[in-house]
């Protein structure tokens, strides 16, 4: 008896900011999607808007849902990847640019090469790669935190250790914070780096409003007043 | 008297492998550098025969060439950016994947916001990204090491140390290696990493060969002999 060939698991891309239903897929990727049935989505309602916006040739309403966010566990997604013993591929989406990196999404694949499922990553955008190349600053070496710690204290604290890395290994730092924190963060940035250290601060990428600028703690400090508030952004340094 | 609109640099992503000359732009980026007419690029080769394959609308040989390779100084890019001063964007395309990152790129974009230029990131194919992503380790933290000590000694050191800093920090860690010495350090990883600790092999990304597949050391020790020798190959581990 010949085993069944399993479906694959492809990594779907979406446009970083949810309110853009631009695709940003290539077409060889957008005709993989045209083919799926089976969608496990960060968002079910931002997944929706964004696959009905590739005018697939199938009603969304034939499509088939799961969701997997901070809140879902493991146990819950057990039986996700059941329609690959079926033979049918299964898309990954995320809220915001590429799957499993900065979200839920990495669960997921993780249970895929358990059960020897393949795994296919599709090309598109990553605020935190985009944020890296454009930044200028090392991309031989760097290190991704993630999100600070909410307390200012603890947050000061990670965000001094990082220079400290920085100066030592000379990799750049990079992370992110919840777009409400954002200015506070920057302020925080400012005041605790040393004057010498590079900062880059990439707004909104791949909007109109994108604005990539990396420059000394010393010269953000002339610059003055950045508004960050509700802003997309990605945070680097490099001492 | 008002001040001339500088040019702007963008980075223009190519296939990860240089053989390959599918167009992996999305249609509004290649749209942008139908215009371009200035270029620094890794290899003025593998730029010439992808941007041929593009079918620009202007004859390659009218189109600007400079190279920035790992053995360019920085005097010798200080007056590469000058075509923005007249107006005239420029282009950066490094020899796979996107420019800026595993490249000596970056010395170029640091150069353009020391000089207030618009720096604008193209979305493309980045072989570390992509990895990460399909590895399914974690992705809320992650550190890439680039190139591993070409001594056997300082190789097994660094990778112990990778494991350490994974057990501790719980992040991935990420790092590449020369095609022809691949297979030395995949045994390295076999015989010097703990039988629990997780690690991803993505080799040929992007290509037809793609294969990423993560499995614990114990299970990779009994999968038998993988070849890697002279394929493109992303190493990943997580403690």
């Amino acid at each position: 008896m010949t085993e069944k060939v399993k479906g694959h698991l492809y990594l779907i891309p979406v446009p970083i900011n949810q309110h853009d239903n631009t695709s940003i897929l290539l077409t060889k990727d957008k005709n993989i999607v045209e083919y799926l049935n089976y969608f496990i989505v960060e968002n079910e309602k931002t997944a929706r808007f964004y696959l009905s916006a590739l005018n697939l040739c199938k009603p969304i309403q034939a499509l088939d849902f799961k969701v997997l966010d901070s809140s879902t566990t493991h146990d819950a997604i057990s039986n996700y990847l059941n329609p690959t013993l079926e033979g049918f591929n299964i898309g990954l989406l995320s809220e915001s640019g590429c799957p499993a990196i900065a979200d839920p999404g990495a669960k997921l694949v993780a249970l895929a090469h358990q059960k020897n499922i393949k795994v296919i990553p599709m090309i598109g955008p990553s605020s935190v790669l985009l944020a890296l190349i454009a930044s200028g600053l090392n991309g031989q070496q760097f290190k991704f935190h993630g999100y600070l710690p909410t307390d200012k204290n603890e947050r000061i604290k990670k965000i001094k250790s990082m220079e400290n890395d920085s100066k030592k290994n000379h990799g750049t730092q990079i992370f992110i914070e919840t777009p409400y924190r954002n200015q506070h963060v920057f302020n925080d940035l400012i005041v605790n780096l040393q004057d010498q250290t590079q900062c880059c601060i990439a707004v909104d990428i791949t909007s109109s409003e994108e604005r990539i600028q990396t420059k000394k703690i010393s010269d953000w400090k002339k610059a003055g007043k950045l508004d960050l508030k509700n802003r997309l952004c990605v945070f680097l340094i490099k001492a």
